[in-house]
């Protein structure tokens, strides 16, 4: 065993459905498991010591990550291609870490983050799917995506997102800048990409949420500029539901990282 | 409720995963219930009646169904409308109807079929996917598409299929016809799309599992020929999982079908 920490980096990809998001609850709070208590568990097995992960960014109960970014730091020597195979052995299904990386000690998975990419999945015709249940909010009542394009068109760029966000500390900055925003079309699914220096809580769903009732022809395309010019989140949509949305990539802005 | 009988053609959609399959099995056969039994169980509310609904195919535990046709016969005077609200108000949500049409007393969801699609999705790269584990079968070993793409164009036209069938009875016919077989990249993904005039036993996962063989160098490229030829089983790959095999369509003659 080697006495010098080191800092490793991971990357995840889980399936959100059975946990109650990537926050490790106190005892008794939630039945169901986090992400990151689960992920401890097991490295826990693998370096034979306690360790805390820490991740880009907390994901609510239900939401799912393709590509999570996470680290910890281990006195173990375990060498990392023992250390993947040996925690995906322990990992359930539903979780998998495809990447470990050593990174400099002062790497934080989330104040290090330069921007993150969520992806949210709309499933738009009148019988839900089965096959996407899990993954995609089902919504039956005929979306115009030209109405919600243009509405999207609005949220590039650096914006106060206080309206777009659940109630919390009003302390806190609630700037934020999108870098890109698309609107995709694939059959029934239209895809919501949101590329943004960071996130506030449910700030994606609400969005998703507003862009929803635009495209139902319930709220005007400028629906977007009055939440802004407000910043009172009651002029905003309802928060989409957590299964449709997916953490697809944290960017970082060094290369090797 | 009207006393003339209805023959109702049902559109499913399906997650198999927690299912043995489409065929009802005898009683303590299996511990989980089959497709066939949930729907038949839901419409005996829906129709007040016992009915028994015939599929276009059985699909196998763990396969699932985008698009599997079935038909029963009803006394029952409901409306189209209100029996798929009904219905999908019964079923879990792993099942879905989204199509109810009456035809004519003589359809028969299975032989008046003409053809019918199978999709297998193949994962392939190094480590699994939590968010496909249930749709896609995972292969790490790296394949070569185009040794693939070269030996599925064997297979098209009429053949005897007899080396790519399960175990099973010997008189019936094993000849079949498959009319588009494509084999398409997308990222980690491959499809290998499949239409025939009908299926064997297990034919879509042999194919498969022999081309997977072959997409990894272990089979040569000509072994599709020599599985026809030799009409033996063990010449074939071995059977893909169930899993990352799905029925896409099944077309009948008739457009109004």
């Amino acid at each position: 065993m080697s006495k010098s920490a080191r800092t490793i980096k991971l990357l995840l990809e889980y399936d959100g459905t059975k946990y109650c998001g990537w926050q490790r609850q106190s005892p008794g709070h939630c039945a169901q498991p986090s992400i990151q208590e689960t992920v401890e568990k097991a490295l826990k097995v693998v370096l034979r010591e306690n360790t805390r992960v820490s991740a880009s960014g907390r994901t609510d109960a239900g939401v799912h990550a393709r590509a999570q970014a996470a680290h910890f730091s281990t006195r173990s020597c375990v060498s990392l291609d023992t250390l993947l195979r040996s925690l995906n052995g322990l990992l359930p299904h539903d979780i998998c870490a495809y990447h470990a990386g050593e990174v400099p000690a002062s790497f934080h998975s989330r104040f290090d983050a330069s921007d993150k990419t969520y992806r949210y999945t709309i499933l738009n015709r009148k019988y839900p799917s089965p096959l996407y249940r899990h993954t995609a909010y089902h919504v039956w009542f005929p979306l115009d995506i030209n109405r919600m394009r243009r509405a999207a068109a609005v949220l590039k760029g650096t914006h106060d997102f206080r309206g777009f966000k659940a109630s919390g500390p009003k302390k806190i900055s609630t700037q934020r800048t999108i870098t890109h925003i698309r609107l995709a079309k694939d059959g029934d699914f239209i895809y919501i990409d949101i590329t943004a220096d960071g996130f506030l809580h449910t700030m994606v769903r609400t969005i998703v949420g507003t862009l929803v009732e635009i495209g139902k022809g319930r709220f005007p395309v400028t629906r977007i500029r009055s939440v802004f010019s407000s910043r009172d989140r009651r002029l905003a949509g309802p928060t989409a539901p957590a299964h449709g949305l997916c953490l697809l990539r944290v960017s970082y802005a060094g290369a090797c990282l």
